[in-house]
């Protein structure tokens, strides 16, 4: 099965109590397509600035990800800037410079048009609807990831993209904006109303609920002696959850609980490093060995 | 086995968003030993005053919970008054009034004095050691709960304390006091060299985590579609908990992994009601019910 990713490619300036990096590789689709590419060939969707020199796109390099749709502009690449808290729970944005993102209007070449699973990355719905209309056909799983500011001031565009999604993946205070609801059980009736049948949200260091009209399934964040850096690690999460599903091309029970746990996974490895540093260089092996590690976490015998 | 539980008896007036209860049972050691009952024999070591009536003792008549320990004495029983925010995160106290609990000096009757397993409720560092001595011999299992005000106000008597502590029950925040470590693998390791060999961070809606020297268990919170009052969840869990291993009479990685599934499941019925209502009710197969929901909550095959 095929993955398309929608989102942002951009260069981040990280501060955290463990350390800094200036100008590294980051933005949604990055994280994403590093993780999803581990379990499904990828299809990168994003705009870049001439700034974004073959150093960067190296790291892509070698993988199942295919860049043709990797957009280049004049002008500089998406720049954001932000610092942590001591205990890493907060993040301040210091610098948000959308650049060439800004006028962002993705289209798709030729050979994406057949993708069977799609996910539109956080940026405006209006532009995630337009990527999915250009999709051949309708594809088998589309997965939707957005923010508090699309839901707040892209409400009606939000609501008519969602009728088109299966999965939304967000984070506890979205899925509670987008709803009205704090009860998350509530507020997956509501979601499931809006278009999507199965919810999942983020909760960071507290790991991820699904929640399908038929189950639910809650998996841990995996505990690290060290937690360097947090960026990421939610579209790490959606690339190994959605890169995994496109490599059962089900969604099952046991496919959906599965792509929890591969997703809890890859975000594990992001965190381990500053920006995709840990995430572009971890083995098949290590992802294997790090699953086994989440069954242990999890469990017992009645 | 005999577990014998120390900690408050008291009444609690209790508000939030979706009720309010005056004056109901309540305090830690009542939560405990009306979860841990369903598992062994529990032996309560409490204090209360001259307005607890029959018909307060009757909340734990029927059961196995011996209250030959309960102390009467002249004047009023602790009595404790709250009120929740509106998403039920956080929760202000409004009324402390320690009544006959200021002065509480517990002495165990003769037949407690050969209980097995002992948990000792947050109370003062010093009487929960006096408790200890008076137990004959040296008990199998020690568990110990504890909050801010001690680890504050009486830390040496506290470290005093857990040298002959087994088991620390505590909140993620109260486990970064105590140790000054944000990261919990990294508390873990200092609770280890102050006595405890098994830590247990209680984390309200997210679950509870073990960090046992040789493993990690992590356990979700049961999503719920009404949470009507968190009071006493984390004594009920602490209840589920020890009276599940001493029913086990062991503390192998297998029983220790049951019994943060049992005491989750007793923190889950005692929210789904004001005060000790449902604690109070809930039935055997009610309780085998839901473990086998945790079971579905966090089963997946790789």
């Amino acid at each position: 099965m095929s993955l398309l990713v929608v989102g942002s490619v951009a260069f981040d300036a990280i501060e955290t109590p463990l350390g800094k990096v200036d100008r590294t590789l980051g933005g949604a689709a990055s994280y994403f397509a590093l993780a999803a590419s581990h379990f499904t060939p990828v299809r990168v969707v994003a705009i870049v600035g001439d700034d974004f020199k073959d150093e960067h796109k190296a790291i892509f390099r070698g993988r199942k990800i295919d860049l043709s749709g990797l957009e280049h502009a004049a002008g500089k690449t998406f720049f954001w800037s932000g610092r942590y808290s001591q205990n890493m729970n907060e993040r301040t944005t210091l610098t948000t410079e959308l650049n060439v993102f800004a006028d962002f209007n993705p289209t798709l070449p030729e050979p994406y048009l057949n993708s069977s699973h799609v996910f539109l990355g956080n940026i405006a719905p209006k532009l995630q609807r337009s990527v999915l209309k250009q999709v051949r056909g309708k594809p088998k799983v589309v997965g939707l990831d957005t923010m508090n500011y699309w839901i707040d001031g892209a409400n009606s565009d939000l609501r008519e993209t969602l009728k088109h999604v299966q999965i939304l993946t967000i984070n506890d205070d979205e899925t509670r904006q987008l709803t009205g609801e704090h009860n998350l059980l509530h507020a997956a009736k509501q979601v499931f109303k809006m278009g999507p049948k199965i919810l999942i949200v983020k909760r960071g260091e507290y790991g991820a609920l699904m929640v399908h009209p038929n189950f639910i399934f809650s998996v841990p964040a995996f505990p690290l002696e060290e937690v360097k850096d947090p960026t990421g690690a939610g579209d790490s999460f959606a690339g190994g959850f959605m890169g995994y599903l496109a490599s059962e091309g089900s969604l099952s029970e046991h496919a959906l609980r599965r792509a929890m746990v591969y997703g809890s996974v890859m975000g594990s490895f992001t965190v381990e490093s500053f920006g995709v540093e840990r995430l572009a260089k971890v083995k098949r092996a290590e992802i294997r060995a790090r699953a086994r590690r989440f069954s242990k976490l999890t469990a017992f015998k009645l």
